[in-house]
């Protein structure tokens, strides 16, 4: 189930690049982006009303896969965007979506796709569906239409 | 030159905790707190009108010492605040004095001490005075008296 | 220009986990993957007796791309190894290839694309062509076929 | 009961300096001072045939305080160690001396005490008596004098 989103779904997510996550080239750390677009994703389940993989939670939601696109170089200071979008659902993993901006510019854009997995004490983590309902509630938050 | 500050001055800087800062015993890792810090200390300098260490900047502010005590734990997506102020200052360093609070419970504290220096391309860096016109807009935007 | 490499070949990282690089669900938390993949690429230059992306040096290797597949955590103080290999070499671009291994356990595979890129001061980066010696040494420090 | 050790002893952790450490000012940001000390502190721990911290452990170390003084800077791909020596034990702490040096060039020295803590699920971390026999171990895999 793929869905595919006009040009201006997605929840917005606002960042700032503090000091520490510049590198001796002057940019942001390549590595940064993936810490930004989870940083979208969770803030993303919050703007559902939704919250993840807390400790003790009895859901938990490692990530499967995730890769990166690098258009162009963020800087110190700079105030960024990333909008993040639910992809593809199959039934055990969400697809985000996400397009990194600054202003008018796309620095970038990615995916990343989450299991979702039952959580219990001294056990390995077991594959289970995803509800639905957590979907539905992520789609509309990010404004995308309910399928 | 030491300033005592009230109760209530000082810069307030809002934060929220992303997954990735958090360790394996389900809290923020300690060192996070030295960036917490440095943030806290460029949103001053912001909301003071100023910009601090860009890449091709003339002066820069190389760390002299840092230490933080740590009173309680931060979670997972904790909102807390780093109020900064402005703490000693020499005639080529400033020290910054902090508080981690979430809600009305201290998470620490800590100071942090910045030498000012010129940076020449191809030499090493090379301590020059603070300017006092700096030191006086920082404490402005602190809330802190004058001098 | 692909070069398919036998399962043998690449050059061998080895890397153990310290603390901070875990989260609170107790294993390495997925961005370190790419930061692996980065000092993996890094040992491979040096092992081939090259210097990479240091600051004042007039070529740079922006990322182009990066991705990883997750199959198995890794954990605290776990010992790992990281196989690099050079993958597919364009005009301008090199990429690598990564296994991420714990004894024989596979962690996950990702890929990254380095752009070659002329940095001259005040200037945007410029690409540049790859210079074969640069991948012949590349290759041969990672027990690849000259071509 | 303070330790003072001769100007040799202390166990010494060897490292590199990986690209994704610096900063745009090129040298290491000074946050990851305080990574290289629990590395050199969990290093000195495995040296000592222990091992800490880890996730379902009964026993956990939460940091008190750290603080570095910062004398040189640190570059990419430079080789450094971390000395770390058993400074002051109180009955509930160990306090730990760092010095980090690149040959014969002290980069900065700083200061950890981490606290002895019986972890419970569900319970807040509750302080017990740091056990005698884990200091004797410790010192002597620091070649420091037992006592």
């Amino acid at each position: 189930v793929t869905t595919t989103g006009s040009a201006d779904d997605g929840y917005r997510f606002k960042r700032r690049v503090p000091f520490h996550e510049t590198d001796l080239a002057g940019i942001v750390h390549f590595s940064w982006f993936f810490r930004y677009m989870e940083e979208a994703e969770h803030a993303l389940w919050r703007a559902a009303g939704l919250s993840i993989d807390r400790a003790g939670a009895e859901t938990g939601w490692p990530r499967v896969s995730a890769s990166f696109d690098f258009k162009n170089a963020l800087f110190f200071e700079d105030e960024f965007e990333v909008v993040v979008r639910v992809a593809t659902v199959t039934r055990r993993t969400i697809q985000y979506a996400f397009v990194v901006m600054r202003g008018d510019t796309t620095i970038g854009t990615g995916a990343m796709t989450a299991a979702c997995a039952r959580k219990q004490p001294g056990l390995p983590l077991q594959a289970v569906d995803v509800l639905p309902d957590i979907v539905a509630k992520l789609r509309a938050a990010a404004g995308q239409s309910p399928s």
